[in-house]
């Protein structure tokens, strides 16, 4: 039975102004207008759950990074996961959970192509946006595919607590490596050491840092999964084993500044033989399915912990960017649609 | 035949103090002291030519290299050629010609195992401290092992009119890339061009180096191989194409700086997937016999030229250390020892 319905109402967040610093509510417009309706191959999706991740500012930075920059007027750009409520393809039908870059919005319409489907259970859904989505892979393929991890290496991980670094951390420790985290404060640092399971966590305030790290490694780091940059790579770059590789995956101390500081002691990098070397995960699409696999497995087993951080209605959006870089997240920073977002007008067929 | 000698009059340059900057002739204490003696498995050898490398500034940075710090009091250690003058052990007779690090002075005692037989004529054993030694080799093995050159490749090269950089760009060149490079001042960019047979070559002093950059390579740079650090660095980075390999090599700029700039823009390593890779040549001895094999047959078919910087006595170390700052040399830069460094007392037997 197809149904056809009425307009729904959609809400939407748009980027207002370009943010200076750690993005403020006033940086974004939040509106309900008229849903789009999909045409011949698209899909019409309702957003359960929106991820919220670092480099959303990078984004709307203005600068070109790995995507074009969003521009003042666009609805930002978001991984999300969600379920189809019309479908002009064979490929979907009413129902079925989507996760694909629907934006921060309650309903996208999307070529049937840019979407993937999750046959998980949708209690499970939020997991496809973290731990078995884009962060836990992100994880997995930077150690492995990037990093060619070692069961004898010592890893370190910055954003220990975060979705991408707490992920890393136990994939790396349930490998055989020995892992040490860096977070912001002790008590984020017991939890990654008591909760996540990491050999030892590090305060990125302290300022021994350098020397701490030093204690912590005296052989030095063979492996650094980076999400942070700033003197955390800096600190990571004095302690490099020889032959380390540093896997560049973020730089959330960085983001919101004027402009970048880079390591200054990069030069460490001759002196150990060692690399500093950059991906980005949607080159990496092929290998996504035995990286899931495997992150499953994990769990499975119990040793892949996933929390979550979780903010419900779509004008939580700017709270919830900015809990990330206030760093009051443990795990992924999710956003929840809720019915409040927008009414949905739901009727019987009309045409 | 075995002559006996008396001891000899040895000239020494020791690192007086460490220095502040572009180090000054008051930062060295050139003298005459009697030369060792050789023990059983060693060899005292007679420096002819000493290799004058950026490296040495931070050699005696009191920092922590890929090599220990010079100590204020010590001889500089440097790679130098020269001819054995008596030798107790067998694999060495006098006459010899020899490489190794023999320090800046007059007379260099050695074990045997630490030094490099060349067969070469002595006419040509200058060449085994550039362009078929250290220098010419750390070319090779930068773009080819570290680097993964490509005949498709765009590469481009600073401190172009340097004993590496020029090797770098000649080799590149003959491989098959296309090969920019970096240079100070208009008259040196004309003789990477001209002399040097680069394709293009910049003036790093540039104001607009990043715009130059972008329209020399439009389609990005495939390989950077970095001698120099700073500004440049930043203006390759912002010019990398997808999956650009940088080849850390040296930061002649920073050297003489108190605390070294990163490179700000870092993160291009992620935005292009690139990768920066340090590499130490010692590490690398197994190849240097085809390194030297292939440089010797690019000299041989006109395709690898070597000029040298030459300034005459050990006096002149000082002054030498500064051109290579000052940016004054085109090539190798080298001190050749003089029979005026020390009065040779040479005598008969005397036991």
């Amino acid at each position: 039975m197809v149904t056809t319905r009425a307009t729904l109402a959609n809400t939407t967040v748009r980027l207002a102004r370009r943010p200076n610093g750690v993005p403020e509510h006033g940086d974004w417009t939040i509106a309900d207008e008229p849903a789009e309706r999909p045409a011949p191959g698209e899909v019409l999706v309702e957003t359960l759950y929106i991820s919220v991740d670092p480099a959303m500012r990078a984004w709307v930075s203005g600068a070109q990074t790995y995507r074009d920059p969003v521009v003042p007027g666009d609805i930002m750009p978001a991984s999300a996961a969600g379920r189809v409520v019309e479908s002009r393809d064979k490929r979907y039908g009413v129902g079925d959970l989507v996760v694909g870059d629907l934006g921060v919005q309650r309903y996208a319409v999307r070529p049937a192509r840019a979407l993937e489907r999750i046959t998980a259970p949708v209690d499970d859904l939020a997991l496809y946006l973290g731990v078995l989505g884009t962060a836990g892979i992100t994880a997995y393929i930077g150690l492995h595919d990037i990093g060619r991890l070692e069961t004898t290496d010592t890893v370190l991980v910055s954003g220990a607590a975060g979705a991408v670094g707490s992920a890393a951390g136990q994939v790396a420790r349930a490998f055989g490596a020995r892992v040490i985290g860096i977070a912001g404060g002790p008590d984020k640092c017991r939890y990654v050491v008591d909760a996540l399971g990491f050999d030892a966590c590090l305060d990125h305030r302290d300022p021994e840092l350098v020397g701490r790290l030093s204690a912590a490694a005296p052989e030095g780091i063979d492996l650094y999964f980076d999400n942070v940059g700033g003197r955390v790579l800096e600190a990571a770059l004095a302690n490099l084993a020889r032959g380390a590789r540093i896997i560049l995956c973020g730089a959330v101390s960085q983001y919101n500044s004027e402009r970048m500081a880079g390591p200054s002691n990069y030069m460490e990098l001759l002196i150990k033989r060692a690399s500093m070397t950059g991906f980005v995960i949607f080159d990496h699409r092929t290998r996504f399915e035995q990286a899931r696999a495997e992150l499953s497995d994990l769990r499975a087993r119990g040793e892949l912990r996933a929390d979550v951080h979780l903010r419900e209605g779509l004008n939580q959006f700017p709270s919830a960017l900015r809990d990330l870089f206030a760093g009051t997240n443990r795990g992924k920073v999710l956003l929840q649609t809720t019915t409040n977002d927008a009414d949905r007008a739901e009727v019987g067929a009309t045409q």
